[in-house]
This record gives C-alpha cells, structure tokens and sequence, in this order.
C-alpha cells in the first residue's frame, strides 16, 4: 500500500484509479447511459493498464525480457479471453471472430508499429532480438495459414461443407495448441539462450520486490477483467451514438482498450530502448491470441457455446490478418529499427481502420 | 552547346536527336499516319533519354547516389504523369490507371532484373545498400495493400459500394502522400546517413557543371513530354495495326517507352558497377509512381475529371503489382546480386507480358 | 555383389530388398488384390531408397553437396516422372496435376521440415548455405508465378478461355524450362564458388567407389520405376478401401512414398549435420518439378496426351503452392535451423494434409 502510494505520487496517471470504483457503482446508478458508462471504463482502464505495465517490468527485471514479454502477454490476454467467453455463452461468434482478428491485427500492426514509432522518436536506431521476432511472425504465419485454408476450399452452405468445416476446425485448434506448447518448450526451455535482449536500456526505475509485482499482476488483471466487462456492454451503444459501424468497433475499438494495458507496457519499453521487451509483447500476444486464445474458444463452444464455433473467418478477415503477419515477417528480418519502419507498419494500420470504418453496414 | 556536341561525339546515339523536330514536323505533315508516328515518337525518346540519364549521373556525381536516385525518379516520372493528366482530363480512367499499373510493374520488375542482369553480365557478384532498397520495397508494399483492400472489401456495383469506393479513395491517397513526404524525412534528413552508397564504381566520365546539368535536365524533361505526346497519341493505332491487345498496350509498352529515359540511366549505372543507382531509380520510381502519382491524379481528377477517379484497379493488375512488390522484397533481402537474380525477376515480367498480349479482348 | 553383401550385414532395413522380386511375383499372382500390392510395393520401395540414398552419398562425396543434391533431385524425380507419363498416356489429367501439386508441396514442405526436424534433434543448431536454398526458393516463387497468373486471369470456361489458357501454358512451360536450365548454368558454372557447403559433419562411411556408386544409381532408380508403377496401379483402390479421399491420395499419398528415395537421402544428410545436401535436395527436387517435369509433361502432351493439358490447377493447389513457397522463403532467410523450424514447416504440411483428408468427394 505504501508502495502504492509512492507510485502515485511519482505517476500522475494513478489518480484516474479512482474511476475504478466510480464505474462499478455507475454501473448500478445508471445502467440506461451506455455512452457515459464507456467514457467511464475507458478512464478505468488506463490507469489500471500503467499499473500492470509497471508490475510486469518488475517481473521481467528478475526474469529477463523474452520471459517477462511471455508473461505480459499471458495476463494481458486474460481481458481478450474474458471478453470473448461472454460473447461465447450468448453464442454471438460473429462478435468472438470479429474480436479475434482485431485483436491479431492491431496487436501486430498498432502495438508493433507504435512502438518502433515511439522508440524511434527518441532513438536513433534501436536494435531488437530478431531469433525471437522471428518465431512469433512464424507461429503467426502458421495460425494465418490454419484460418486462411478452410475459408479457400470450400463453400460453407452446404451440409457437408458445414461438418466438414467443424470437424477440420476442431483438428486445427488442437493443432495450433500444440504449436503454442512447442514453441513455449523452445523459446523458455530448450534453445532459451536464443532468445536473450539484444539491446539493454537503462532500467533507472527502483523494481518492485517480485511478492508485490506478481500480487499486484493478479490483483489488477481480474480489475481489469471487471471493468472491461462494462465495457464490451457499453461500447455497441455508444459506438452507434459516435456514428461508427458494427465493424470498426469489433476490430479497431474492442482490440485497442482491451489491449491497453499491453500498449503501455510495451511503448514504455520502447521508449527505455528496450525493444526486445516491446516486441516480444506485440508479437507475443498476438501469436498468443491466435494459437492459444482462439482454439481454446474453439474447444469451449462444444462445452458451453450453444452450438460448436467454427475457424471459418469473413474474407475480409483473413485477407487482414495474412497482410499484417506479411508485414511483421517483412520488418523484422534485420532485427533493427527507425522511425519510419513504425510509420510503415502504422500505415498499414490505419488503411484498415479507415476502410472498416467507412464500410457500409451489413458487409461484415 | 559546346558539351553537346562533345557528347554527341562521343555517343553516336544522340545523332537520333534529329529525329525530335521530324516528330514535330510529322505530326502536322501526316496527322493520320499512326504507325510512322509512333516509329518516329519512338526513335525520338531514345535519345532524349541518353542525354537525360548523362545530366542525371552529373547531379548525381555532386549529390551522392540517394539523391540523385530520388531526382531521376521525380524528373522521369514527369513523362508519365503528362500521359496520365492527358487521359484524366478526357475521362479515360481505364488508361490512366493501366498505365499506373503498368509503370509499377515494370519499374519494380523489368528495370530491376535488367539492371540486375547488365550488371551481372559484366561484374561476378555485385552490392548494393539495402536499407535503401528495402525502404522502397516496404513503400510499394504499402501502396499496394491501400490498392488491394478496397477491392478486396466490397463490390463496386451498388450505390453505396461506389459511394464507400470514393470516399475510401481520397483518404487512401492522401494517406499515402503522407507515407511518401515522410519517407522522405527519412531517406534525405533524418537516417541520411543509412542511405549511403554500398559500392563504387569508376567514374571516368567528366561530369557536366551543375548548372548545364540541371538546365539539360528541364529542358529534356520538357521535349520528352511533348514528344510522349505525340507517342499517346499514336501509340493505341499502331498496337492494333500490330495486333497487340489493349491490355498489352497500357501495360507494357506504354511502360516502357514512358520510362525509357530512366531505365537507359539505370542500366547505365549497373554497367558501371553503380547499383546502387538503378536500384534507387528502379524502385524509387515504382514508388513514386505508387504513392505519388498515382494519389494525385486521384486527387486532381475531383478538379479536372468529369466525374471522381478512385483507386479500385481491375483484379488481374492488383494481383500483379502484389507479386512485382513481393518479388522485389524477396531479392532486396541480401543487398547482393549476380546476372540469375536479374533473370529470375525479369522472368517474372515476362510471364506477366506474356499473359496480357495473350489475353482475348474485353477482359482488362 | 560382395560390397551390397557387406552394406546388408551393416543396415538390416535392406533385407527388405527381398520384396522387390516378390513385388513382381505378385503382380502376376495376385492382380485382383489392390491392398495386398499397395503393400507390397510400399516395403519393396524402402529399401531401394535406402540403397539409392548410400549410392548418392557416395557420389556426393567426389563431388561436393550442391551437385549431389542435384544429382539426387534429378534420378530421385524420375519416379515422379514416370509415374505421371503413365497417367499422361492414360489422359488422366487432373491425376497428373494432383500428382505435381502434391510433389512440389509435399517436397518443400514435409521433406524439408522433417529434416530439420530431425537435425534438429541431434544437433542444437544447424547452419547451411542460405544462397543455394534461397536460388531454389526464387525458382519455385517463379513457377508459382506461372501457375497462379492463368488461373487468375480468366475463366477458362468459354471457348477463347480454352485456347489463351493452352497457349499460355505452352509458353509458360518453355520460359520454365528456360529459367531451369539458366539456373543450372548460374550455380554449376558460373557462380558455383556461392554453393560450397556451410557445414562440413562427419562422413565416417567409407563412400563407394564411384563407378559401383554411379551403376547403383542407375540400376536401382529403373527397379524403383517398376515398383512404383504397380505402387500407382493399387494405391488408388487401396486408399477407398483405407476410407481416404481422391485428393488426399494424389496429393499426400502418392507424393510421400513417390519421394520415398530422395526422403531417406535427406534426413539421413540432415542427421549427419550435412544440411546443406538436405535442403538441396528437398527444395531442388520440387524446383525440378516445378520447372522441369511439369513443363516436359505440357510439352509431351502435345505429342503422346489425347488433348494437349494446360497449367491451369485447381484454386485449392494453387494456393497450397504459393504458401509452400512462402514457408521456404521464409524460413530460408537466415540459414540457420533448429527443431522448432522444422516443426513449424511441418505443422503447414499437417494443415494442409488434414484439409484434404477431410475434404467431401467431389471438390478437386
């Protein structure tokens, strides 16, 4: 608690953790005012999300980057997975499959782009570890594969396209877990010395003792997880009262605040010239999301979904998603960084959320 | 005047200059005369270019490599942007847009492999800077994702498929004039030093003062689009007296001839074991083209088109701008090459030619 | 006689050779017991490849790894030859194309991946010689090329679709064998310093001498011809009665043991940390096919087919093929491997495998 306060005072941010109270009792007081109930969870969110980014640097002081971004992305996560198991139980897929892929999309582009922007902004040239950029644009390449084939061969309208879809869906999930699992054993166990920083910054700010970081990790993410539950109630109302379409805030709004607390940690990364903790989030994550997070939901729609979800993607989906990770292989095979490759990677960003955002309804 | 008939000494190439005022002269001699025409316009440009590509090296000479890449790119698209405003202002967007396609295509894939393979003809193994190269292949990978989304996105056909196009058209293009000016932020002031030159070949030719090579290079500039002109004109009657489809024309030839001035200093350059050069004019044009012209045509065609142009591309040329980029990704990755590396990708040209003069009519 | 004798005391796989004879025993014997022959061919096959792999080596050994990968792709592809012409004769066209498709993705993706795979597991880390491995992935992105751009171009349904589509094939099958012989020319003349071996491992057996060895070669590839044309007599009705689909016969199936030979000779090179002869004859074997085999079978139809057969494939093989192609180019970049690469490349090869397992009848 001490603690706490000492960081408060240093980080004028945490004053906004008084809004976490402040939408849980919102939430009871005036549960017809979507529009209000989102602006008050958005403010929620940051200031938990600097918490999490200073607890998990604590962590990944003790435990070096790769290991560190690897744990950031797990918890991290855990507010995607949240989100998408409620959207689950009330068997909306189309909103779990929209969430997923933005959440790969903008994880790849946004978070990864940001950070070799903001980094670039204060250093010259900024190199990264690129064995382990490498494997995650690889997994990702492989889970891009696993849900850009079934939607190439074959029309789903039939009935046997219909259960040829949903057993092959079930195959792939549990071979994209399987993946994950390898690439964990390699990356943490077997070849873990490939994976060491490149790149040391200065690491000026006092870690927390690891008791207090990972209590402070658990605590913060399951606020998180309440806080974006309001949320994903608020943000469908209030994004038509904004004027924006079902597809912006699926891919763009959902995966930009549920990802928050990463962008934080990685950006702050970033900028400390410790690149390596910064990709390992961006890309972590979203390999993560890919090869763990959408086939374990694959997996629970047979226990708790009303019918079993599918791997099938809109078109338009799987084009995104194969062009992000083209971009992730495509700049991060010199392992170093400027500026510019930011605004490149950026770039790309944002000529997706211009279409989706100008995209008439019904399309989706 | 000296200096030019030194050089016209020198190369007895530049005794075609002649045939620049017989162009002027045809054109109101035999107005009706398509073929002869299109065979004088040609025999014109040819020269032109020579003179052109020996101002270009000057500059160059004085301004590093980089600079003088980027200057013969801007000055040599000048001829394609006149036959793009040309056919804006009549309305034909069908031409205007294959012959974008095309110039991007045989920028990124003719001129390159050609240089590739000159130079490999005559030096073993050559180097170039591939941080350069790279950052022009990762410019045309971003034009060439704002082309392919909206077509991936939407049909065109209903009203508020053409309403969305348009609207998604002028923000990409002014997204993409963004991309290109902070490229050059880049490349000129801030990571200037990145762009350095890998080899460098002799240079025994003296180079021109700075003064005639500038006043060489606008005045050329200036005849090469007026004879380009006459070429426009000509050019589609003489395809058809030849037999070649629409199809070829916009592509390929247009292409060509259009950015004969700078591949004749491109593949100079690779000669002399200046790669470097013909990559930056290759790829720097192919970019230019991409997030350059091609923008501000769509911008100008709101003031001076009949209706609004968009940037939706038939499929057959998106895909084929997607492979030239993918391509040029692919052989930049090592900043070597060898005479194969020039074939392998001019082979790729190839079968692209050969498919558009084999295609059957009322396809493009 | 005496050194076959000694080589079956050392490697008891080769008492399988006794199934050779009894292959052609049961052929006569047995003709109406599909399963029975699928076995039998299937067991006679091993150790002929086992054979045909030492007798590689041996050749390998006088001449350096970049020539013997190439020795090996070239006698190791007769098999897939031979197995097309017969369906070739037959006019089984779309046997023939499964049968390419399948070869090309078969040998980048699973022969590949399994060797460094299996490398992987005996040494921590394996270096080989990225110029050879990338010039082979440039030529398999170069047929890909030419066989996607057809089949995007135009509907081959009408007449005029039908005549472009077959002479564009003609032309592409001899720019690809161009392109094949160029290639060879470039890495076993001119350039042929740039495809030394990396890495040098242990070469404790004694070679043979070379005349045995070049005999061995011979002899065994036309014995191992015989076999597979009884293997393709019964594969096909073993496979209903294993319950497996058309597609995943020609693609899977008869592409795994079609390379039985050229497998053993990789993964046993792999073993030996020679991964250079590895991935020259996992990626030189399906350029061959890709640039040799399928074009001589265009251009032989011409000549013995009952209709002359096109390079238009079915969009499913198409798309297999470029994301083959990626994978390797991809996973080439470095010149490095570990387990985790080949898993990954192997994983694609899985998803691939599994589609087409599950694939309803009727859809290639």
């Amino acid at each position: 608690m001490n603690l706490l306060l000492k960081e408060i005072r240093r980080n004028p941010l945490l004053w906004l953790l008084a809004f976490v109270p402040v939408v849980f009792i919102g939430e009871h007081l005036w549960p017809e005012s979507p529009t209000l109930l989102f602006a008050l969870s958005v403010l929620a969110i940051v200031p938990l999300a600097v918490l999490l980014s200073h607890a998990t640097e604590s962590v990944a002081a003790k435990t070096g980057d790769a290991v560190g971004g690897l744990l950031n992305a797990t918890l991290g996560n855990l507010t995607e997975l949240v989100i998408a198991l409620t959207a689950l139980r009330a068997g909306e897929y189309m909103l779990v499959k929209a969430s997923i892929a933005g959440a790969i999309v903008t994880n790849t582009l946004f978070m990864l782009g940001a950070s070799f922007l903001l980094g670039g902004l204060k250093h010259h040239v900024q190199e990264y570890n690129r064995v382990s950029a490498r494997m995650q644009a690889g997994l990702l390449f492989l889970a891009t594969v696993a849900l850009l084939i079934p939607s190439t061969m074959i029309e789903v309208d039939s009935a046997a396209g219909a259960r040829f879809s949903q057993t092959l869906s079930l195959g792939l999930a549990a071979l994209l877990i399987v993946a994950y699992a390898l690439g964990m054993l390699f990356s943490l166990k077997t070849h873990r010395e490939l994976f060491a920083s490149a790149a040391h910054g200065d690491e000026s700010e006092a870690p927390w003792p690891i008791g207090v970081a990972l209590a402070t990790l658990a605590g913060v993410t399951v606020l998180v997880a309440l806080v974006s539950e309001v949320f994903v109630e608020s943000v469908q109302k209030a994004a038509e009262a904004f004027g924006m379409s079902q597809a912006f805030v699926g891919f763009i709004v959902v995966a930009l605040v549920g990802g928050a607390a990463e962008m934080a940690s990685a950006f702050s990364g970033a900028r400390k010239d410790r690149l390596d903790l910064s990709v390992g989030i961006a890309l972590g994550s979203a390999s993560q999301i890919a090869l763990f997070v959408a086939p374990v939901l694959v997996l629970l729609s047979h226990v708790i979904g009303p019918t079993p979800m599918d791997l099938q993607f809109w078109p338009g989906a799987v084009v995104m998603m194969l062009i992000a990770t083209l971009t992730a292989m495509f700049v991060t095979v010199g392992g170093r960084s400027a500026w510019f490759v930011g605004v490149l990677v950026l770039m790309v960003y944002v000529i997706f959320a211009m279409t989706l955002y100008l995209l008439p309804p019904k399309v989706l």
